[in-house]
């Protein structure tokens, strides 16, 4: 949205919806947490605010970059604006709400962050979401994945890729070579811009041999339809698998399949080189495409551990989206009754009776001082009425 | 709320909402819009964070120790985090949209303060809030006087105190008296807590004689059952009545008869020394009180210069109130349906396709890989049945 420049000018990134947007944002926020719903998902509504400390916990140095800092008066203590709401909604399931087998939470909410969200992107996104906790099992990858194609398809996102990831390949290849933290980074860095000549020049000065060398090289290429990735990358890792690799590859196998199956609409891509997010993810990533999108529209997978600060580490798994990308996609109901207009009479019972009963079949009534536009519905005095005073006259669209 | 004490507690007065205070939250949510929808209001969205200018513009200083600020990393300026959404509606009025004669805005939204709403209250009120835009007249004011009630009253406030008060009042009692700013202060302070006692000290000091210092030490007794009180105001205050405070005594008399009739139950009262708010009230203001509950729960009034500052200085009036504290009397729909469970089996197209036919007709379906809890109705394979393979069993509540 572009705003004219000037003192009021809102600062880069952060922008207002009026009417219009905002009608149609609601709209969806309906839709989406009506499919959260009658899925078994637990609106939760965490805080804008909240110490640094928690909302930091279990994440790596992007988040801390992204959140916005600020001193607390009352306590002295560091508070953070949320950039991000995943390790919130693990704070809500270890520390606030009594231990439960399994659990299905949503959310929906504005973050903020400090950088902006790629060029031109924005510092305030809509988060929207669901965490399912307790489920170690495919069953709990494949339930988040499931509900997050739903929403995109209600939404009106007609035609989705679905690329999904396992941080397991590369964190065993990473071990099997003896990789450092900042190893691990550099590796992980040019695996994300699937840059062969940089991971080659690590190899070398880690003086890594093959086969592991070539498999950790050949990374960058595991990527395209799920099947074919899957069956190259039993091939080309043969030599180097670990009870580890295998499971991770065997469960991208179930996912591929059933995803495939249930969803005509989405075409299901693997790419083992892809290890986007907060670096809290430990198991499964995945992330959505929309056509005429330049990034995702949606991500996610598993991050078991992070619940552990808070006193409770256990499977969980979730994804999130930005509901304002989303709304480039949603239609929304175009239909609008048309404005009643009745006089600004408050001193009269009848007037005030008549315009009651309208709004309580959801139409929509201006009590206003000013004369009425052309040709708009309104309101009317009948004096020669004994009981109904007022008359709704042309009121074209209605009967 | 109450929160364990550790290491994971929330700042005070910052809290988070759990699923069941959430589903209240969002059913009273759906209400209130909806309310504001049919009475013409449009819902905007103004962004959580704005440089600190705007958000302080035409307010007084206990906003700007309300608002907590940081430093933006990208433009370097200061960035405050809205602890009112009334400027920056008032903005969006002026600046962000094309004129016109009448506006109707609402909003909804958390706002956050950096001192807490009195003892043990909020730092995070949800605010909601409705705003009128063009109508000097007192139509505007009854207008927004009946939207707010209209409010409380389907939140379930069933008894309520509407308090009315005019700041033109004691304006021109201070402008007879040739008080300067920090005299106003001093007497608007002590009139805020009715103290005769600091009111004549100041009026000795300032050696103001009687009738005007009279009529002053007065106003602390000028509040009480509506029509009672103007009585004895155009009494009192006979020998110092300017036309300003005529036109305001004559304009409460309009909307204490108004709302008494429109409203049997609510009882108007008036109050000449109350001046809340943020100081940027200029005619009219009003506060709701409802049983039980210490403070207001709602309050509003004209604010006709704010946008100003944004180039557009016109008459403005509204009401906001903190949406927690409307929920101590809102019951919202306490039937829930049964959860359904199914096994979660992703590679079964037919039990697939009746979770999704369950799921479109509103009921709440959780594919688990636990087992189903006693009695609860639950999908069961059905293997001698050629077509619905899958059938819903123990669903009690429904046919």
């Amino acid at each position: 949205m572009s705003h004219k420049l000037s003192r009021w000018a809102l600062p880069a990134g952060i922008d207002e919806l009026l009417p219009e947007q905002a009608r149609r944002v609601e709209q969806l926020r309906t839709a989406l947490l009506h499919q959260f719903h009658v899925a078994g998902y637990d609106l939760v509504i965490p805080p804008l605010v909240e110490f640094v400390d928690s909302l930091l916990v279990g994440s790596g140095r992007d988040l801390a970059l992204d959140t916005l800092q600020m001193t607390d008066g009352l306590t002295g203590r560091q508070l953070g604006l949320r950039a991000d709401m995943t390790p919130q909604i693990a704070r809500i399931d270890a520390h606030s709400m009594k231990p439960e087998a399994e659990r299905r939470l949503c959310y929906l909410g504005t973050v903020v962050r400090a950088r902006p969200d790629g060029l031109g992107g924005s510092r305030t996104p809509m988060q929207v979401g669901a965490e399912l906790y307790g489920v170690a099992e495919v069953e709990g990858d494949l339930e988040i994945i499931s509900l997050m194609l739903s929403q995109l398809k209600q939404a009106g996102v007609d035609r989705i890729v679905l690329d999904l990831g396992h941080v397991d390949v590369f964190g065993e290849l990473a071990v099997a070579a003896g990789f450092d933290d900042e190893d691990e980074d550099i590796a992980r860095d040019a695996l994300q811009r699937k840059s062969t000549a940089d991971i080659q020049s690590l190899l070398a000065a880690r003086q890594i041999a093959p086969p592991l060398a070539n498999a950790l090289t050949l990374l960058t290429q595991l990527n395209g339809e799920w099947s074919a990735v899957l069956a190259k990358a039993n091939v080309v890792l043969a030599d180097v698998m670990t009870p580890g690799m295998q499971s991770a590859l065997d469960r991208l196998a179930i996912i591929g399949s059933a995803i495939e199956r249930n969803f005509s609409q989405v075409d299901v891509l693997i790419d083992l080189s892809e290890l986007h997010g907060y670096h809290y993810q430990t198991g499964l990533v995945f992330a959505a495409y929309a056509p005429g999108l330049g990034r995702e529209i949606a991500r996610g997978g598993r991050y078991d551990d992070i619940g552990e600060a808070f006193g409770s580490a256990r499977p969980a798994t979730g994804f999130s989206l930005d509901m304002r990308e989303l709304l480039r996609f949603f239609d929304g109901s175009g239909v609008k009754d048309p404005v009643i207009y009745a006089p600004a009479d408050y001193a009269d019972a009848a007037l005030i009776a008549a315009v009651e009963r309208l709004r309580a079949t959801g139409r929509r009534v201006v009590m206003t001082t000013q004369p009425v536009p052309a040709g708009a519905p309104h309101l009317v005095r009948q004096s020669d009425s004994t009981k109904d005073l007022w008359h709704l006259m042309g009121d074209t669209n209605h009967g």
